[in-house]
């Protein structure tokens, strides 16, 4: 059986290219990970681990001693230590530096003086560079020796190194040799300064209509770019811990995380939830004559809390996918709010009634269809409302509205629920 | 107030690029939308609709009347006019399509035979096509003058228009001018065929190392290109799909609907839901009698249901995760499962225990405790089971596990809390 998995390793590593490789082996069980692992050729491995999620990762550098980590990492470039050095021990890094080109070095150096989540941090550094005095012959000599990947700009400096201009490589070919390249560079530039966040810059390089960005620094330095490739990996990244988010999880969580420790993690969120449970609970307590007395409104309250939930998670929804695409300001709250809630309104009519019809059968009593109706109403509406604020406020918060909005909006909606259909139960029922 | 709106807007669209411009419009409720439609420049237009999605634009196109529409759409691209279609009446793009020049209104034609979910029919064909008979100095004098987007590579045809080869632009500057493009061409060109779907035929462009792929219809003509910015967008629907999904929203959904329309779309969802609800509550039902006696059950059974609801949906999240990325499959299923259910078993056992010690001091009763654990222990372990079988299941079905994954998920773990809860409480506690 063991062979066989080799085998069938073997042609997909001939097949695969190595960030389809990442995912397979991310696919694996770590026991079987590490095995195939070793049959990743040399040259693939710093692209596989590189593309791999960061927990993944770490499974396979906790698996490989210091001195064949050494070996690994000879010759790095400065754009993958970087990706790498969380998931690493310090002592390696530092060996990987010191065996490092110069260049390479500091590139690193400048690279790690930025946050995680800066843009500054991940620049490319497969720019083409000349100076502002250049002329076109130059940049087309160059052009002939090239290694770096393609690109559709070139970048111009001063002596300086303060960034001086873009030129779009299509423009040289046309032009006189002579020519200065100054002048062919393209009014106004787009630049992207290097604090600025990843996915702010991400989506300004979608948005461009062009292969790459330079990156500056707060000094005017050019200090690399930020190309279409990566736009579209952090986009990739940032939806990923979107939907992560909506279950408590983390983006980079590995399929098949050591038992304990996932455990661990995934506690913490349970335990949240459990306090939003307990309030319900205690919700719920405050009727217990009431219960005792009318016992169909035990039977059918989660109906009143799960109608309420749904109905504002889709308005959640909305609002959290309108907050990440930057579409909600100040000017369209109000808007929005009265269109949600009218939304809510027509819906919780609708099904307020359908749902009193059955209860009134079900528990023959006019009386309990008319209670569960009005609680549905009202709880469907203050959904609605809170879909539309919670995750509002929590962005201007700086909260992930992903992350806990949902946990709040069912905590409104299982008391609001309970309360308005237990409350209005006690009042016309007893 | 109006003409501020006017103003500030007049200088957005001075700053923004189109799509960007396009997002601000998708922000604004449909009158003022329309109004700030009218600012819109000209050349700005197409790529503005473009970029919308398909219900923010169809509310531009419905204030637009015929003659204005025929004027929009006069030298419309194929590759646009394919976007546009589905919104825009049959008689305008007919029109449309009878203004076009020859070689566009043909590009249309292929296009539109292939389903919308399938890469043929949203090709570029902005690329540099050569005959495989040319050499590297004819390859050269196209660029001096060549219109299309920056791109890495040219592409080969044989005299018969079948793809005959891949060319990167880069190796030409280094080529001597007499050699032929068929010697410089790369070995094993990576091509996309027409009918692959386009997340696949995106996944592929990603993974390429390239700036775009040809694609290739049935008969090895090659139809068009698929560029990396187009599966930046392709990645982009396709997660925004996912995410509104959960909510049983369309990713197309429109920020400001008409109240009618949304409430109608949304009314289905919330349909579905009270299925599921009404089928809990006659979970509940079963134990009307014994609730009549334990009201204490009442109280804390929605802490059951809403525990195994939220570990099983952590764990359906990171399988549906890995479901998209094609992570799953009949290999790694038994270890995935034994694993979940573990982390299943380890936090049904700390929360039972947690939750138990409550409930005993709440009711002042160790068995009302002991009843709740066991039952908390119960639903978990049966909600990280569901939450590995069920999205499975759905995929193999070719159902969206993201749409129908947590409502099927939360019907199990709401029937298996009630039951449990409520039949051991029968068991030991009357």
């Amino acid at each position: 059986h063991h062979d066989e998995q080799r085998i069938v390793f073997e042609d997909a590593v001939d097949q695969l290219e190595g960030t389809e490789l990442a995912l397979l082996l991310e696919s694996l069980p770590v026991a079987e990970r590490l095995e195939r692992w070793e049959q990743v050729p040399d040259e693939e491995r710093i692209n596989v681990l590189v593309t791999m999620h960061s927990e993944s990762r770490q499974a396979i550098f906790d698996s490989i001693d210091e001195e064949k980590l050494h070996a690994l990492l000879n010759n790095v470039h400065a754009e993958d230590l970087v990706q790498l050095a969380d998931t690493l021990p310090e002592s390696v890094v530092d060996e990987a530096l010191q065996n490092m080109a110069e260049m390479q070095r500091e590139h690193y150096q400048q690279s790690v003086q930025y946050e995680t989540d800066q843009i500054g941090r991940y620049v490319d550094h497969g720019l083409y560079i000349l100076p502002r005095t250049a002329r076109v012959r130059d940049a087309l000599r160059g052009l002939k020796k090239s290694s770096f990947e393609c690109a559709d700009c070139l970048y111009l400096i001063k002596r300086n190194g303060d960034f001086a201009g873009t030129v779009l490589i299509q423009t040289l070919f046309s032009a006189p040799p002579e020519q200065s390249l100054q002048a062919l560079s393209i009014d106004e530039p787009m630049t992207v300064p290097a604090e600025m966040s990843r996915s702010t810059a991400s989506d300004k390089v979608e948005h461009s209509g062009l292969m790459a960005l330079p990156v500056i620094d707060a000094n005017n330095k050019l200090s690399g770019r930020i190309t279409l490739r990566q736009a579209l990996e952090i986009t990739r990244e940032n939806y990923e811990s979107q939907l992560m988010a909506t279950a408590g999880l983390n983006e980079d969580e590995d399929l098949f995380a050591p038992v304990l420790r996932s455990s661990k993690r995934r506690a913490t969120w349970l335990g949240i939830n459990l306090l939003t449970a307990f309030f319900a609970s205690w919700a719920i307590g405050l009727f217990e004559a009431t219960l005792q007395q009318v016992v169909a409104l035990a039977v059918l309250m989660p109906i009143v809390a799960s109608m309420g939930g749904i109905a504002g998670s889709q308005t959640l929804t909305l609002i959290i996918r309108g907050l990440a695409l930057g579409q909600i300001a100040k000017g369209n709250i109000p808007p929005l709010l009265i269109k949600e809630v009218s939304v809510g309104a027509l819906n919780g009519v609708l099904w307020a009634i359908v749902i009193g019809v059955i209860a009134s059968f079900w528990f023959a009593s006019i009386n309990i269809g008319l209670v569960i109706a009005a609680a549905i109403v009202l709880n469907i509406i203050a959904a609605a409302f809170s879909g539309v604020v919670i995750p509002i406020i929590l962005d201007r918060l700086t909260i992930d509205p992903a992350l806990s909005g949902s946990v709040i909006l069912t905590t409104v909606t299982d008391v609001v629920g309970f309360v308005a259909f237990l409350g209005l139960g006690t009042l016309f029922l007893l």
